[in-house]
């Protein structure tokens, strides 16, 4: 069997995540070339590498010089957010299998380049939306193609995750998002929750996105933080003024008439949760209560209140599981648990060999990617506007028209 | 000790509640007219005061021969929505003392006609929103004025409560909802979230409400209920179109730079849930777990997932009641209880009777009512352009700069 043969650009946190939880622990992947602009992040991976008796990997600051390689069969992508699309399009050039990692875009431009570079040159391009391998959203998933929730109108989420120290972190993290924190305000980070949405309500395929409103709070979260910690902080951020506001509330309106609702928070004390949630004409499914709703079934009408009533509904969803989580969740091994996000790392990035291997259709394409990351820019010209609705382009040119439904998965028994 | 002598003015559910619950257990006030579109909902009524050995009060089909009566100091205005503002205009000229039930408006006019009577008679005006009152809203007001969530930068409320049953029925209960559901597509119904929200950002004292955006998902909820229950439903509403979409998403963006995030969820199976949550540079509150983050101090940053973590959170705003809960949530008896969603109903209409007796300011306002109320009217104008976002008067013209703040309690310690 003949082993794919990765390069890995980009060596920050995540890429080492993806390295170890995955890529180190198969024996038909093989690291061949690493990138990044930090020499001694090269260093540290080569010698992960050299422990787990892998062969000496080709290293080079200049991602062009990875492309370039015949050794090279296919390129994990998890730079920063500046070169994700810029590094992915010449990746498909080349004809190196892309595998991307999440973030937002910048310019439709962008957003267009990478479909065109797809289209060109039919690489395999697939977009490494994790939360869209993860246990809750695909048993909800499953569900709603089963008509549980009747028709679906409205899906809703959010990226609720308090990184004021990671934002705060940009030159000693050598990290993307003090910079951007600083200088942008945009729904900067909506593919966790939008990315089951889209597949749910069969965005691209039948459905797309046609329009949205996208409107942020004041930025007082990160001024208030490095006002609390100006005796650790780095300096320099003292009395700095963030442009990102601490709270963006985006709404898209879809051609089939669903509406979808993301909210980041990322710059306030919070617990964290997506809560992926599906409201239909039969029922419901809100994924921080891990809770479900059906019509006719349920107790409903009434109001909810702390552990007066939610805590009947909490964790009912589980009696749903026999039924219809997908096998590989239901027979998930202990280190696959402990791999990555709780497991959906792993199945993902299986996902994504498996159809390398197999030469099939990518679970989620250049048309996801590019719809998905435009979210971004789009938010941030309507937050701009005071919430100006934007149209959202349709990057697969009236194909959504014809192209089949999809989940990332099989989910129909 | 002078009697109120009060006029009802509709006679449906809510017109009965707020009698029992609250007028028809005080000795200092007496119903001295009835009026209702409907013969026999004034004959219940006048059964129940006798019954009560109270007087026989005046009755008649005309609002304005109530407002004629010299027996009549003050008015609660329950009608259907749309009579609302009319009646309270009529009734401020009048001079009779206005409490006016909730509800949305249907025209900016009408607000101004409402802000403009109360100039010029100056006849003391409250609005009776009871959400202002309920013990959530109360605590977490509190603890937000003596700064435990820092600077509020965002907070959001929803009318999640299934009344398809409710909005059916249009001429069997000679309801309101079902003509309004049929012909309009509003965030019809916003004031329960944002009331308590408004009062906390310092709305029209402080701060104020400046635009807003709002967009509608399609509507599914109702035909699919029709034709779920089509033996049993009015036949007439068989295949009927409706224009209220399901889910109704608003943002609204104020002065000092907070947004404030409405959802109304009316037509789809749900628990009921208003969900008021305020969040800071400090902290958060959240009202359907009721629970509370404080930074540095809670668990956070951890990923919240049914009873895993949700219930170590679940209901510990508790530990905040000794401190900040105002004395009579604290010392609330069980019949005060018993009567009006909790006792929010009777500490409000408490509130209404004692400014009119003690001739002090009204705890919610003109100027409350108006903004609030043309939340609906904008919203309808947002989304019928697809979310524009949509300018909100400043019915206070320019006082909100010198108003002082003002809370429905005195929540100072």
């Amino acid at each position: 069997m003949k082993k794919i043969r990765f390069g890995f650009i980009g060596l920050g946190r995540r890429g080492v995540v993806l390295l170890n939880n995955f890529f180190l622990q198969r024996d038909d992947i093989e690291i061949t070339a690493l990138c990044d602009v930090y020499e001694d992040r090269m260093d540290d991976i080569e010698k992960i590498l050299l422990e787990s008796n892998r062969p000496k990997p080709f290293k080079s600051k200049d991602y062009r010089e990875i492309l370039k390689r015949d050794d090279v069969d296919a390129v994990i992508i998890s730079t920063g957010w500046e070169a994700h699309i810029i590094i992915a399009v010449a990746a498909m050039e080349a004809h190196k299998v892309v595998g991307l990692e999440v973030g937002g875009a910048y310019t439709i431009k962008e957003c267009w380049d990478l479909v065109e570079a797809y289209e060109r040159t039919q690489t395999p391009f697939m977009f490494l939306e994790n939360c869209c391998y993860n246990k809750d959203e695909l048993l909800a998933t499953a569900m709603a193609r089963h008509g549980l929730f009747g028709e679906i109108v409205h899906a809703s989420g959010s990226y609720t995750h308090d990184i004021r120290d990671q934002v705060s972190k940009g030159d000693e993290w050598r990290h993307y998002r003090m910079r951007n924190y600083l200088n942008r305000n945009a729904e900067n980070y909506p593919t966790h929750e939008l990315g089951p949405i889209a597949k749910v309500l069969d965005i691209n395929r039948g459905n797309r996105m046609v329009s949205l409103v996208s409107v942020a709070s004041k930025a007082r979260g990160m001024e208030r933080y490095i006002e609390d910690h100006k005796d650790t902080v780095n300096p320099k951020l003292l009395g700095k003024k963030f442009k990102q506001g601490d709270i963006v509330n985006t709404i898209i309106t879809c051609a089939n008439g669903e509406t979808i609702s993301l909210v980041l928070n990322t710059t306030l004390p919070s617990f964290a949760e997506r809560n992926f949630t599906l409201r239909g004409t039969k029922g419901m499914y809100q994924q921080t209560g891990n809770l479900v709703v059906i019509d006719d079934k349920d107790n409903m009408g009434e109001e909810i209140h702390g552990t007066k009533g939610l805590n009947v509904l909490l964790n009912n969803a589980k009696q749903y599981e026999d039924e219809f989580l997908p096998d590989y969740w239901k027979n998930i091994t202990p280190e696959e648990m402990a791999a990555g996000h709780g497991g959906m790392d792993v199945f993902m990035l299986r996902e994504f060999v498996d159809a390398i291997k197999n030469k099939t259709e990518m679970p989620i394409d250049v048309y996801d990617a590019a719809s998905w990351m435009a979210i971004t820019v789009l938010s941030e010209v309507s937050i701009s506007q005071s919430g100006m609705p934007v149209n959202i382009p349709d990057f697969t040119k009236g194909q959504w028209l014809l192209r089949p439904q999809k989940d990332v998965i099989n989910l129909h028994k």
